[in-house]
């Protein structure tokens, strides 16, 4: 007897949607991405696509009317609820686009709940165009099969970032100037948790010092090599996955 | 009484040269590396340098003649011996441009010892540019310190990668079917180690059992989210790093 074929197929389109997801709802699909399930993926009316809203989970839906503009999707089942994100924040400068759209996209894509824009001293991009982080996010979290979106913050100043710090967050931060190996700092420290990395040129040596007097802060180690940005950004974000996440 | 500047000063150029170090050599310096000394660092007579061959170590370097196209250094002294670099290969499938050659700059960063192009049923890219990964590598390791480049090994064949694997060398492979969580596996098995991480769309059922087979193999997991390759691929090395490299 041969084995029932896996339904949906991993072939199965997965898009994000803003529209709330229920039993039996009709979800009208336009522009960028009517073109990719119509043009690329070349939909039939029956074709099964995955949808997720960030709110209700993950659910199947069937293609009802197909055309090269626009779409209609009807809902079948829910085949997910929304999932518990691991309760880490991702504080990190903005850095130049590319590198910062990547860090977005690792962000989503590695598990965290939020990212926060931080302004220090020697950050250069002021206004990090926060659509299109929000765009790179959305579109990891269809790959990688997240149905809850990270959160994205408005840009914040260093120093306002630590003025309000809730005090039970443990604050992972990157000090170039040296720390605990973070894998030992993170175990040591379970719970909610955000990771805090600065721009290219590293923090000044007074944010250092505004950052260490913060109670919650921790600084931490990623080894002899300096690593860029971004590289900290995903590195450190690993480890604490494996250390205390849900890795 | 004011504190004695650092010499040299953070803001010191640092190049990979093919040249041996060693006291007093002369060193020509053309092509891109002159423009980029020259035109874009505006270097002067008696600036300084840093330089590495992956040979001998960090060497202080002074310009000693400067023009557009080519310029002299002199060098001053050895910095740094050549340093050990963790015992960690980093197996992977070529992925497209772009994301390789990531790849590749994340590797370098991260403390990789050798990069081994493996070519595996689902990879789409056969002839990865050597050249080029290798050009990524050696900026990277500019970047972040390191005075060891990393190797790059000739592509090879999954089964023939597997055929004769050092059975000392631990084969930590991101088994998409589950597996022991990194970390764990990890600090389970310190000493000489590889992270084998398929192309886009994962190592066929067939390719698993092969790997399983390979007595040194470890099948990990990299937590409930879909990874990217290139995800996975800097993600379990940070996560070796801080369990069993040098963090």
């Amino acid at each position: 007897m041969a084995a029932t074929p896996a339904w949906p197929p991993d072939s199965t389109p997965r898009l994000f949607v803003e529209t709330p997801l229920s039993d039996a709802a009709a979800v009208a699909i336009d522009g960028g991405q009517a073109h990719y399930l119509a043009g690329v993926m070349r939909l039939k009316v029956g074709d099964p696509v995955l949808l997720f809203d960030d709110k209700t989970g993950e659910w199947l839906a069937e293609a009802s009317e197909v055309r090269k503009r626009d779409l209609t999707l009807t809902v079948a089942h829910r085949m997910r609820e929304r999932e518990a994100v691991p309760d880490l924040w991702l504080c990190a400068a903005p850095i130049k686009k590319g590198r910062i759209d990547w860090v977005a996209e690792k962000a989503c894509e590695l598990g965290v709940d939020r990212l926060v824009p931080v302004l220090t001293q020697r950050t250069i991009v002021d206004r990090p165009n926060l659509d299109r982080l929000r765009a790179h996010m959305i579109e990891a979290a269809e790959q990688c099969g997240r149905t809850a979106l990270p959160s994205l913050a408005e840009p914040v100043k260093l120093a306002a970032l630590l003025a309000d710090w809730p005090a039970e967050r443990a604050l992972f931060f990157a000090d170039e100037s040296g720390g605990v190996p973070a894998a030992e700092a993170m175990r040591a420290r379970p719970g909610p948790a955000a990771i805090l990395v600065g721009p290219e040129g590293g923090f000044t040596p007074a944010e250092r010092e505004v950052i260490r007097a913060c109670p919650a802060a921790v600084g931490i180690t990623l080894g002899p090599r300096i690593l860029r940005a971004e590289t900290a950004a995903a590195a450190a974000t690993a480890v604490w996955m494996a250390a205390a996440g849900d890795w």
